[in-house]
């Protein structure tokens, strides 16, 4: 049993991961808890894409080394606190990649506005990063790779419906993730109108 | 202590409320929770704006019951089963502006930009959802209103570059919310190509 607020306040990006396998049973967990999430209409347009063929993975773990260096890295280089970009850095190059699985969340269009989605979809994502952190495992919130998403899709092989929205990697931290780093919600919570404060 | 999985499988869209208060600190814990939620950069471009003036939630009410009577009702009404529409048509009529308190969920662009935004609050948004599950609350993720994003953000002086992302309604549920209605994840999940099942 894991308690639901010690679960929030220990959920953390993973970027490094140790080379060992996570069972079917556990990844089943995470959909499952991905499922429960709200969605508009209760259409439930998420589809997940688990993917642990190595090939497959490693053509992802390659599209997301080429947005990195396409400009993202630059980017972040100059926005990013050193040891922070130093993070991000190494997992787009190799440890996102790294991971046993990589979940790829996308949002079915058949039912569903393409602007609905993600009202619809970063919910499940985030029940899934979650439910990862309740169960031991690493996991992080990724939509980088989404800059190439008719390469994603057809790795896939995702119909012109269904829309990569996120990529995220599941696997066995290589380290302890330490204390995520929060401002105070007092900082950003106004009393009925913005500039009150609480 | 609530059970982390418990309170996944838990969480459900109340639309009536009592007409009880929620204590101060229960809404706190609500919100240190969504401070949790993982975004873009670490940037936690999160605003809440926590309205319990009856003023300002009434003309929030306003606000939804024009935008679900100015055409929403109309295409929900063919597209939902009949028991889940007269649910959803109860709580835009009067149910959502009875909680004695709207969380009205926004996402500063100033230095994250808005395509960017979706990714960064929906994840916070749902922790403040299972957090209101957690501690026996009811509450909904609504984003109805944000197509009357000017009058909301003039009722609540939010300044240009704080747009309202959802309202969430937080109160005690008026009836016990029954299970989450989900089709299994195993119908959404493909083994690493879609159209491979799961």
């Amino acid at each position: 049993m894991a308690d639901f607020f010690e679960v929030v306040r220990s959920q953390r990006a993973c970027r490094s991961f140790r080379d060992e396998d996570v069972p079917d049973e556990l990844v089943e967990r995470l959909l499952e808890a991905a499922t429960y999430a709200p969605s508009a209409e209760n259409r439930q347009p998420w589809v997940f894409v688990v993917v642990r063929d190595p090939g497959t993975r490693a053509r992802i773990a390659e599209l997301i080394r080429r947005a990195w260096a396409g400009g993202a890295r630059a980017h972040e280089e100059r926005r990013l606190q050193p040891a922070f970009f130093a993070d991000v850095d190494r997992g787009a190059k190799s440890g996102i990649g790294s991971a046993p699985v990589l979940i790829v969340v996308c949002g079915d269009t058949s039912d569903t506005a393409e602007r609905t989605l993600p009202s619809s979809i970063f919910p499940a994502t985030q029940n899934l990063l979650l439910a990862a952190t309740a169960v031991g495992l690493g996991s992080a919130l990724t939509t980088l790779v989404t800059v190439f998403s008719q390469e994603l899709a057809a790795e896939l092989a995702l119909p012109e419906h269904v829309k990569p929205v996120a990529v995220v990697p599941v696997g066995w931290p290589a380290r302890p993730l330490g204390p995520p780093r929060r401002k105070p919600f007092a900082e950003k919570t106004h009393r009925d109108r913005y500039g009150r404060g609480w």
